[in-house]
């Protein structure tokens, strides 16, 4: 359900990638990755791997279906399933989904989903760091009065204060660049966990799966949740890197201290003279937000035995939000990086 | 952005309440009982306000523009009333929102919706107990082997269980209904705080609005954010509750412990035989969502001088999942509490 | 640990509350009143309730033998019914800990201190009021700008800014007295919570525990941890009122603000010209790390089967140290009020 | 204050990191470091160099003079210093933290302590691992039934079930190990972060000081505190992995499911037939502690202007209790792991 509050926190590119149409989408990218690379190592006849590639690239889900059987599943692949199963001829729907489980599905699925997330906050960071950067020859070189626990300490440059912000979303973009390489993992363990389901040939046919997918290949990590952790805390920190420039911004523009003016923004329905920073200060909201919820979805490591509905289902209820609202914060800063001057010190 | 999630953890009736179309017909209600109160009070002319109220009854805000206003104001109210205000004749238009401000408006709906949210909380509330108490009929006599830390203790009666379950919700539904006569207070403050605005008659305007509204009469809250808390604690010790009875049938479902079957529920993608306990296994996850949402909006206690746009937003971007899932936890537990029958204690 | 922080956060009498010895002793103390209690209604002859009585009012615990048995036991209570029933002589030895489990020793224990707890803080909070209201008198008539959203918005008066405040206070004190009629309710259920053990007569055995330890009286909370999140809530609220308070003077007390003055408080080794505003910058911190606790252990609520070791080890770790800087705001508030002053606002 | 459940949580080698005395050594070893740094850079004079860091190899604090300082300055910084300055003789005293500030020497010593926390946790991790190693020799072969979703899957091999738990561990051993060369790095900014006061061979000091305290080299981190909640989210996951190991071990030493058995453990007041699994439980306590605690540093982020008092308490408040019960959480599972036999299963 959209909430007003959406308008000012969510990245729709990002919001996109977790419908329902896109997840059960990245769903049937994973089944055919895995038909893929059951054909190549030959644990599926290769004209049940091609038949099955050709049905899953025209494949429209029974939607209403699927969200029916959630009530009673809790995942939507058994259904996702049964309808593809359902559409395929004899015999080649005996090689759908073969040996596979749905955590392998949903997890993989997720991970496709994040890597374009991943990417859509690089592009954003990119263009901040740029705007940054024009912040940098406009205003470096004037003098900055710099505050101390709340108290006025001494004059830095400008461009003392920018690069502390820079160096903080550069760190950011290291951080996002190098989980490209880290992160995103295919994930297969089968029913319980060990891929005994996939015979002797296993370690190729998910080698292969990452491949086809762009993923990394890697140990199963059905019941070591740390990745998802890993991300939550990628989300959380650029939150937080500019949660702390907002918090800055909203300091600099009081009126008293005037470091920083805004250009028109916020309007009062009571008080037409104001100049509220709105975008400064949802993005402390969206900060504070996110830490909340990293502190919530660290919760679902205690992910019992081989599998959790209880845990897994927790990832699903948080990690979503902290994307869409990273992306968003990334979408408002740069908005206020565009009407940000720095004012000239007041002697 | 509907997530496939939602299908188990949301109360579509709630949601509704957290809709834009609800959201701004709310804030408009508000206003219809700020005019009136004004009215009675001689605080406008009585002919504004019966224009008013009309003008208010039949409208129809422009949402789209509302929602392009929240970007620059942070909040729908300026926006909301500008187009009241260019709706209106003159000089009717001069007593719109007299002496009022975004807050008082944004607030007071808020409480409007959540005393309904409560309501729809009671009603499912009640209708649990009740098949609990059909639970107690049925099986109440049948021994249950009681377990304390994770190893068994000794035997008791489903009587004894099912009374555990009863007295923890019966408590939640005192608390609701405590809550009606308590928590839902008109939020007046005017610019500052101080209801300065509304003249020498401003308690009484507040407390016409609070009777035409159905809401309590009281202190300004606008900065003194524990309503909110009391609120969100509320949902979360709901959702609390019934985590607690999903652990409990997760574990009593166990093939090897077996106290309790469930019906046919979550089916498998590799394994037909399971029978996962789907709805148990949700409230436990919602009940640990709701757990770290209340330490997120507790945050916002620290609400900075006379309105903070910070700690204000972080209510909206944490308060409306706490009500929904809260309700959709008790839709889950009735169609659970459905499909549950006592097993005889193996000997 | 002694840390060196504590020496701003704590309270040293609420400490003491937490220490070993106290709660060892308020947990002996719960073994008398039951001794007491199943002496008057005849469960345990009167010979041995007398016996115990007065053999548990000068006993003194092996403390090093029970830190032992913790590690074993997770509980200290077994260790210490052995110690007791190894000083008594027989047949008294029968009648110690008869019917009784460690939840309920533990958990009523707990109240004990709790109960206490909340007095220490009606009394710091009370010299608070008294603080405000001196501070009304002298500045109450001044000009006060008031700022929303962290921009100015119009002048009211000191008396508005400071009633702010202390209806808040006012309603923490309230909740602080109310909950001494419903919180602190004595917890008995034996074993398994069915208070099976203390035979016909155990709601009078409950009852006359209760009235000895002047603690409420009502159900069984073995497995509804609600009162304990009710509790953790009210730490919550006061450290969320302090730190709004604090947030408030840090802002005031900015130079270029400087609508409040603080007598010297903060040195800093590298510029002696700065007055840092540590006590109230304390206040936001004990604030924030509250928000985040009540979130933790709201998890404690999942409290599975008849008794859950993990679940109530959690409350243990994170109660003491709300109580603790609950109790240690108020003191560092205390301070900072007595070196506030207004200051003219400057045209 | 020690409380009766830190017998259970706590690892005395860590705690002892964190007491008073090791903290103030440690900014005494920061400070030696800035001497030798700005003395072989010239900065300060040989001589200078040279009598400092003689007197502070021998240098006592006044302790209670610290702790009285905590209270009005916030940081023990400043009273350290002038507890040098005194001590020294002239002109030498004038060399003493020279061009530096409470949060160089605050954030770097405990940088130093923080390493050493982790080669701690390395070695509890290392020995836990070679108990796994043990227990896959000795019962690697057997058949282990797996559980998804709390309902029977199907059978694999207890090699399977012990190779989930050793990668997790494994890489929890890595990521130690990355930490070592990562997220030790040397703070200096200076009073207001751009280390303008160390003069031109600025880098030059903080190199050599790196080198001298065993530490990375890097830009100042002043303001950014990702590095912290990277820290944070180490011991977050180590906790994770191990309360997910605890709650596997409750789950398998249940009864009726008897997978493992666990050497008698737990005894209960009241049923002595019992063997609780304490260790395995409070595991979980300390993972679910750590998960909220994670998430209320996160907060600690939004670290204002060029210092935040508010947001660097913060992290003391959290920062130890984590790293403690990390350790702590190793130590239980090392005796938990001595005390595990896994079962035949039953047929």
């Amino acid at each position: 359900m959209e909430k007003l509050i959406d308008c000012l926190v969510d990245d729709p590119e990002i919001s996109k990638l977790f419908s329902i149409d896109a997840e059960l989408q990245s769903m049937i990218d994973v089944e055919a990755a895995l038909a893929f690379a059951q054909k190549e190592t030959g644990f599926i006849p290769e004209a049940h791997g091609t038949y099955l590639e050709k049905l899953y690239a025209g494949f429209k889900p029974d939607v209403a279906a699927i969200k029916q059987a959630m009530q009673r599943d809790g995942v939507p692949v058994p259904e996702l399933v049964k309808q593809l199963r359902k559409k395929a001829e004899a015999p080649f729907d005996t090689s759908i989904h073969k040996g596979s489980t749905s955590q392998d599905i949903v997890d993989t699925a997720l991970m496709l989903r994040l890597k374009r997330v991943f990417k859509r906050l690089e592009q954003s960071l990119s263009i901040i760091l740029e705007l940054i950067g024009d912040l940098l020859n406009r205003y470096g070189t004037q003098t900055y009065i710099a505050h101390t626990r709340m108290q006025i300490a001494r004059p830095m440059t400008v461009s003392d204060k920018l690069s502390s912000w820079k160096n903080a979303l550069l760190a950011d973009q290291s951080r996002l660049s190098h989980a490209q390489s880290t992160f995103f993992t295919v994930q297969t363990g089968g029913a319980i966990g060990n891929n005994s389901d996939f015979g002797v040939k296993n370690r190729d046919i998910v080698r292969l799966m990452a491949e086809k997918l762009d993923l990394n290949y890697g140990n199963s990590w059905q019941t070591d949740r740390s990745r998802i952790i890993d991300i939550a805390e990628t989300f959380c920190l650029i939150a937080g890197t500019l949660g702390k420039i907002g918090q800055d911004i909203v300091l600099m523009a009081q009126n008293e201290v005037h470091a920083i003016a805004l250009a028109k923004s916020g309007t009062s329905s009571a008080m037409p003279h104001k100049n509220n920073p709105v975008k400064a200060e949802i993005l402390v909201s969206i900060a504070r937000l996110q830490a909340g919820l990293l502190g919530t979805i660290a919760q679902s490591l205690i992910h019992e035995n081989e599998r959790s509905g209880a845990a897994w289902s927790l990832e699903w209820l948080v990690l979503p939000q902290m994307a869409v609202t990273s992306g968003g914060a990334l979408l408002e800063m740069r908005q206020l990086m565009e009407t940000v001057s720095f004012q000239e010190v007041r002697t």
